[in-house]
């Protein structure tokens, strides 16, 4: 595991937006949120997994309601379509590298098996979530590194508060506008009525050309001497408590992608970029009791609020994942570090 | 107007679904659904408008919940786009011609004008919902004979209870799979726990080569010497008081599309399939009065019903318009009517 | 392996639509296209991979042209998203049970990675195609008795003309309409100028509720005492060599739930319903030598064409799956076979 | 008809990207493409038409390929259904009010009936295209003060080179980030092999509350005392002679929200935002001699330059919107002009 400490916040970046952020500035101020990393590197390897357990308990009886936004989709995540199809998320989330998505796939299935006597017997299959970035230029990704027994140590090492970001878990071999990059988080809170509700974004940045990224003060870092074309992609988890309804969630999902073109992005032909939202609110029960179940649907006139929040935090996010990685050497250059460009260009 | 007496279901034709329909087995089943025609004939005009009010009250306050499925876009429908977006209905739908679309928009953005001082001053605009198809085989299209006065003219005739289909009010000049159509409709009823609920269909047919129309026995009707090409349409509107969740409402409108292909529909190129559909359960407030309104999802495990009853009703909507439509002479030939053929080929 | 030697015409159900079948009246008609099989029985297991090939060569450097349609979402298949984005198909496409997807995208990974040493380091990953369908009613799904190894063997084992089809493959487990169903497929002939072009059809069959089944000519034979739930799905891929733009591919591909639901079909809930298709005409290469490469567009006023070719294909696939698969028993109870049903029912 | 004279980068903005911009820094360095304003002002007007005629000749008769993207879909366009499903442009491009798309919908279609006398006859009907944005802050909307008569008037004076941005034609009342606003453009120039070719936008800017705007060095110019809330949209039009793949149009019309992100823009609830595209290469016959029609698409590897060009331009358009408009009174409040702003705030 191999972070900076500092966030974007504390290295000088300044977000001049509306809203504030939860006292983590991170996905688990949601909430019931927990994160775990597995960091894997040696023998050519700089890769791990990521794993996000959006609430607690036994996610399959009681499903999270959820959205998928495709931003630009040559990507191999797995379990979007039926996210998509139903608006709902039954199993944990796992990130990884790119060709290591049918094995975490595997250990969520075998996951669900254990905690589910009925899947596949007297109930249906279930849907695992995995959603992945090409780690390529740092890692060796064709050894497929990953096993099933990282995944379930990341689902095991999941824990609410603080995490570690920058080069760890999924984030350890990534890169962003030509620097270091990896994990990264923000989140905002949203005054509603009498009710303070929380939004929170996690990445696994990978994407973008280097001299592409936008700083919020308008500067464009550039690592010297890189003009190589893109090849990444970027995954954002959006997580809330904010109750919505089904096409609420979806537009929302859909504003990350306006705070990842804030940082430059024009969602490259080669970058796989995508959201994946879900409320912990209004949980679906897979035997309901009763023919209709109430939900909550934010008045549309307040919905502004919950768009700044994800385009803001996303972007943010981004920033963090960037200021986090340390400067590493890929295969074929050395990618260096946001932080390192920001303490030398103070302004 | 010119409909003829008989129902499919008067004919002979058995419908061996599950579900019982409604007691007019009309879209109107459906509480609080007001429709009205206004047919034009004469002065080689054989076109109008039919104007649906989907519920009680001022429908910009108190903004229904909906969805739009396109099945096939080769189409001029107006307001969809919106719909898609926000899934509400906010005016009357209005069905008419292909070249008249821009007429009965205006018609309804003036009545909804004259109704809400506020449009266009302290609030936003309104979103027209218009659908069509063309009925240039029989009727003067070139001519764009439907005026704004027509439109309302239909509004104003909209009522509750049994209305007339076949060859009347937006329906005048259409036609399917080689023979005379126009206006049908048709209805479920669902039981679900101690409650029952109903989905309604009203289907514009105007679609369907000839030779191509299956019926529910088997049977292919041939209208003779006619192998003309497709150039229709058909419009779909599905109405229910069954409350769901957005993702729902949007699910059961596209089983409409298989209500047509069991008609031997494959959707062809130039024929603009769609269908608007709408829930009076759990409408939406221009104006709310708290953040969070409370809507009903329904179970999926029930959601089952709801699909049957979409495709069943579909079907048989499209029978009906055809079998109330009485044959007419076209352009360039005769239409003749399936109900005559019906009666020509009794079992 | 199991199978019926009678197709569906062979038991005697016509099929009125205008266009002729392939010489094999099979997907592999389309020339180029090879088709393997393995299938897994015994230890509890009803289960298979089949392997389609869908052109010669190396896909990965020569792409193929493709799209998919997404009917009902409720499926775990892999690399649709990346799929609908680009419309390029770079794998060959195999078939499962849904919990041995991940196994399956893995086998397909390995093998781009030892045809292609540049995947992963000098150029992009690899976007495996898997499509699946739940096959617990007669199988032991939770199992997960496909291993990669049974992947290779399938992909070994695919060969051009005909192949054996109901109960065999990926299709060993599955059931439809209530009775035993798996692998089926048909093929269409088109006439476009002076050229014969092809579309083949292969289906996974493993959807619709018992009772619901429709025959060509209106009879719905019903399996006795049987009346479940749905709990499947249908595979469809559609190959052909006609030559399409982009939004012509994925317009035909939409046709095939137009067979689906000629069937009786109305897209269940729980079924993962889903086409992928595919042309051999136009290729992609991976690495082109000039920026543009030349496509050719099919007049649109001949697509209808290409449609009734999709939905007829689709149909008649289906109705090959059941005629071929023997009746079996399953978990609960007896599957019957359609084929028994219709030598008993003789008109 | 009312605008400054200086554009963005008169007026000292720098655009750091890579391309080149065409000659005019505008749609019309596209060859072929015309542009015309209808400006309306007094009795309570302000308000208008801006025709683009996309390429020379009878657009019905040899369309022009194109492609939509709906970034959020609050608004009342007409025509962007068919467009999504054929991928075609047939009439010329009307921008207006919001509550005149009826109006405008039908002078197109008028225009298109007289210039074709198969319509409605023995060919299909047309699809006008009419994109609008709500005025309602300057203008009297309720007024329906565009007639048919503007919209041939428009249309009439299209001509290609340079024309008026800013307070002009259907930008007449529109505002943007608490600014004066309107009609803005700009244009990139891609070298691609031995050739070069012209991306243009043109934008119909009314988006964005106050306080939110970025300018490209980061400095966020606030409009003192305003704090409404967002109720407009934009229109982006993008243009280009280069060929290219129906999929590849419609990816490229999606990278238009990334420039309008970069400006800070969330795509707020109320704002209908949406991106019409066309190519002028490779044009489709209505009534094709011959079944199959070459088109080229161009290499995946080359399509971001496609997607900078897309992003860069609508940026620099919105800004050239901004920085023609000159301040203006509206119902409620004033809204100043960006460039008195930046000429305040000079760096």
């Amino acid at each position: 595991m191999s972070t900076n400490q500092a966030s974007a916040r504390d290295l000088g970046l300044r977000f001049e937006g509306h809203l504030p952020t939860g006292p983590l500035n991170a996905l688990t101020d949601v909430a019931g949120v927990k994160l775990g990393h597995v960091t894997l590197q040696g023998d050519g390897l700089a890769t791990g997994v990521t794993a996000i357990i959006p609430a607690e308990g036994n996610l399959f009886r009681s499903k999270l309601r959820g959205a998928v936004d495709v931003i630009n989709g040559f990507g191999k995540s797995a379990g979007l379509m039926q996210l998509a199809e139903l608006g709902t998320i039954e199993t944990p989330i796992l990130l990884t590298n790119t060709l290591n998505v049918g094995t975490c796939t595997e250990a969520l299935v075998r996951r669900a098996l254990a905690e589910n006597d009925d899947i596949g017997r007297t109930t249906g299959t279930v849907n695992a979530l995995v959603c992945e970035c090409n780690d390529g230029s740092i890692s060796d990704i064709r050894a497929l590194g990953v096993t099933q027994d990282h995944a379930a140590e990341a689902l095991k090492a999941a824990a609410p508060g603080a995490f570690a970001q920058g080069a760890v878990g999924a984030g350890t071999g990534m890169t962003a506008f030509g620097f270091k990059a990896g994990i990264g988080s923000a989140s905002r809170l949203l005054e509603i009525g009498e009710e303070r509700f929380t939004l929170g974004a996690l990445v696994l940045a990978n994407f973008g050309p280097a001299g592409q990224l936008m700083l919020p003060d308008g500067r464009r870092p550039h690592p010297k001497d890189l003009a190589e074309r893109e090849q990444g992609s970027v995954i954002v988890i959006l997580g809330t408590d904010l109750p919505m309804a089904d096409r609420q969630l979806q537009r929302v999902a859909k504003r990350a992608g306006a705070g990842l073109a804030r940082l430059g992005a024009f969602y490259g032909h080669g970058s796989g970029d995508l959201t994946v939202m879900f409320t912990t609110a209004d949980r679906v029960e897979h035997d309901p009791a009763t023919p209709f179940a109430p939900q909550r649907r934010l008045s549309d006139d307040l919905i502004d609020l919950a768009f700044r929040a994800a385009a803001e935090a996303t972007q943010e996010a981004v920033l963090n994942a960037l200021c986090h990685a340390p400067g590493t050497r890929g295969h074929s250059r050395y990618y260096p570090s946001l932080a390192d460009w920001l303490k030398e260009n103070q302004q």
